[in-house]
C-alpha cells in the first residue's frame, strides 16, 4: 500500500488526540503497529510507535533497526538496546522535554513494566486509555484491504479442504491440524492466526482448544477450527466433520446448527446493531432445546488481530457498516453426543453481505 | 509426570514465600502456571495460580474448566466468565478474606488491567515481584525433563534435516520455513517455541526475524532458527547454509564461527560462569576482528520457556551447574558478506557438557 494510506491513518489518530486532546499517543499494540507502520515484526519483537500532532517517531529494538529503515515509510527511527534493564532510556528526550502531559496509551494489556517506567519518568503526566479507540481505526476495511482479507480467506478454505481430505480414521488430531498449517504456511500465511485445534469426540465438548494424540474415529464429531495469517491479515473458518458413521442424533445437531448459522449469515446487513445479529442465532438455538450448550459469541470482527470490533454477542450495540468483516460462528457443545461449530468469515456490503470463505459444509468430509 | 513431582515444586514456592514473608503468590506467567499445574493451555487461553502455605486454586476460563478438572492435579478450579469486563469478580472471596495482605506477584509482564484491579481490590496490599525467583525454580532439569527436552531437540533435528534437504536455489524463504514448521508439528510438538525464520543473503546481515518470500540463491547465506515444543519444553538450533556456490569470504567466515562455537561449547561445566562462557566467545569474536558485527548473547537457558536461566551474556554472574540445558549460539553479521550463526541445545553434565542437538555442521547442505 502507498505511504499516503498510512498518513491518511496517522490523520485518523490526530483528529482522535485532538478530541481527547492528548500531547502524545505511546502505541505499544501489535496490531496497531502494524496498522500505522506496515513494518512486520517478528511475533517475538516489541516496539513503539510514538505520534504527537507535528512528529511520529517509532522505537524498535537494535537489531529490527536497519530492516525497519529500509522497509518503513517512517523515517524516525530510533533504536533501544534490547540487554539493558533501562531500554527504554531512548524516551528521555520526551521526558526531559515536556512537564506535565496528557498522554494516550493502549492500557488494559499495557505491561506493568512499562506502565511503572512511564509513571515514574513523568509523574505529573495524565494518561488515558485510547485502546478502544485505536481498534475502532480498524473496524471499516479499505478496497485494499479487503483484497488482502479475501487472499487469507482463500488460504484458510484451501487449507481446510487439503486437511478435512487427509483426515482419516486412525490418525492423530495433531496430524490433520499439522497438514492445515502447512498448506497455509506454503500458500505464504506468515503465521497462524491463532493455535489450530481439531477436538475430536469428547474433547469437542469439553472443549479441549489444541490438537491432542486423540486418534480420530466413526460415530465422533470433529471441530476443525484454524486460519492464517496473510500480509499481516487474519483468517478464522471452522468446519465439523465426521470420518466415518455418525449417529442420528449427531446427524440432527450437525444440520440443526448449520441451518442457524445459515440463518445468522443470512440477516447480516449494514445498520443492524451486532447484539441482534447474536440474538438471531441465540434464540434459534434456545428453540430448539440447545440454549445451555452455546457457551460463547456468535461472532467477531476480525482483521490485523484475530479479535477485533464489531463483536456479536449479547447486547452489543455496535452498528454492522459497509466493509465491515467478521465471522458469524454459533456451536453447540453436547455432552455425550458432540459438538458442533461452523464459522465462515463475512464481508459487510452495500446492502447484504457476501460469504468470504466457501469450504464445503457437510458433515461427512 | 506423577503428581508428587508438582507437589513438590509447590513445596520449593513455598518455602520462597516464606523466606520472602508472602500470603499469597498469584502467578500469571504462562511457563510458571504450566510448570505447576502440567496443563496445557491454548496459546490465547488465560489462567492464574494462587499459591498460600495451605492451599492451591487454579483459575481458568469458564471455557477451559471441564477439561481443567479432568486433566489437572489441582482439585480447587476455579472459573472465571470471559465475556464480563469484571472477571476476576471470583477472586472477591480473598479481598473480603485478608484486608492487609502481602502478596507475590510476576511483575513485570503483568498487564496493566490486572495490576490496577488488584490495587484497588487490595488498597493495603505490598506487592513484591517474584518473577525471577519463579523463573530460578525452573533452571536445574530433573531427569524426567531431561528426557522430554532430548526428544524436543530430536524433533528439532529431524526438521531441520528435512527442511536442509528440501531447500533448493530458486525455493522461497518462507517455502523452507514451512516445511521445518510441519516436520515438527507431525512429530509431535504442539507449536513452534518461536517463530521460526530463514533469513538469506542480504535478510541475514539486516538482520529480518522472518521468512519472507525472498528467493534462495547461490553465493548467499542462509541462517535457518527453528525450534519446537515438545510436552510443554523447547528446542532452539540454528544452522548456516548455502544452496550452491560460496565466495572464499563467506567460507571463512563459516569456518570461524563453527571454530568459536565448537571452543565456546567445549569450556562447558558446572562450576563456571555465565559471563565466562559469554567470555570466550566474544574474545574469539573480537580476535578474528569481527567483534562489532556480534550484537547479541551467546547463549541462553531454555525449557518451558524458549529463554530462561541461565542468560550467557556479558557480565553474567550465574553459576552453571549440573542438568541446566541452555543454547550456544555465536554470531556474525557482516554486511555484504553474509550472517553465520550457528546454535546447538547443550545439557550441563556431572565433569562437563552433553550435545543435544547434532544436525551436521557443514556450509553446504
Amino acid at each position: 500500500m502507498d505511504t499516503s494510506v498510512f498518513k491518511e491513518r496517522i490523520n485518523r489518530v490526530r483528529k482522535t488526540m485532538a478530541g481527547k486532546e492528548l500531547d502524545i499517543c505511546i502505541l505499544t499494540n501489535r496490531a496497531s503497529i502494524r496498522y500505522f507502520t506496515s513494518l512486520r515484526m517478528n511475533t517475538a519483537a516489541f516496539s513503539i510507535l510514538l505520534i504527537s500532532q507535528d512528529d511520529i517517531k517509532y522505537v524498535v529494538a537494535r537489531l529490527d533497526v536497519q530492516r525497519a529503515e529500509r522497509d518503513c515509510w517512517i523515517k524516525d527511527i530510533i533504536s533501544f538496546p534490547e540487554d539493558t534493564p533501562d531500554y527504554l532510556q531512548v524516551l528521555n528526550d520526551f521526558f526531559n522535554q515536556w512537564n506535565r502531559l496528557r498522554i494516550g496509551l493502549e492500557l488494559p494489556e499495557l505491561n506493568y513494566e512499562m506502565y511503572h517506567y512511564l509513571h515514574e519518568k513523568w509523574p505529573k503526566a495524565e494518561f488515558t486509555n485510547i485502546a478502544d479507540e485505536m481498534g475502532r481505526l480498524r473496524t471499516i476495511k479499505s478496497d485494499a484491504e479487503i483484497a488482502i482479507i479475501r487472499r487469507s480467506a482463500h488460504i484458510a478454505d484451501k487449507a481446510m479442504q487439503q486437511a478435512l481430505e487427509a483426515a482419516k480414521p486412525g490418525m492423530k488430531e495433531y496430524e490433520v491440524t499439522a497438514v492445515a498449517r502447512y498448506v497455509m504456511l506454503k500458500e505464504g500465511a506468515e503465521n497462524p492466526s491463532f493455535e489450530p485445534f481439531l477436538a475430536s469426540g469428547e474433547n469437542s465438548w469439553l472443549p479441549q482448544r489444541y490438537a491432542s494424540d486423540k486418534v480420530l474415529q466413526p460415530f465422533e464429531l470433529n471441530l476443525l477450527d484454524m486460519g492464517g495469517i496473510y500480509q499481516g491479515y487474519c483468517s478464522d473458518i471452522t468446519r465439523t466433520f465426521s470420518v466415518g458413521e455418525t449417529t442420528p442424533k449427531q446427524k440432527r445437531l450437525f444440520t440443526d446448527v448449520l441451518r442457524v448459522q445459515q440463518e445468522t449469515i443470512q440477516s447480516l446487513r449494514p445498520g443492524i446493531r451486532a447484539g441482534e445479529v447474536d440474538f438471531t442465532a441465540r434464540r434459534a438455538i434456545e428453540e430448539l432445546g440447545y440454549g445451555e450448550y452455546f457457551p460463547h459469541l456468535t461472532g467477531h470482527g476480525l482483521g490485523i488481530d484475530i479479535h477485533e470490533g464489531p463483536i456479536i454477542d449479547k447486547g452489543r450495540t455496535d452498528i454492522l457498516q459497509k466493509n465491515m468483516v467478521l465471522t458469524i460462528e454459533p456451536g453447540v457443545y453436547l455432552p455425550g453426543v458432540g459438538a458442533v461449530r461452523i464459522e465462515d468469515m463475512v464481508l459487510i456490503t452495500e446492502d447484504g453481505y457476501e460469504l468470504l470463505t466457501c469450504t464445503k459444509r457437510n458433515l461427512i468430509s
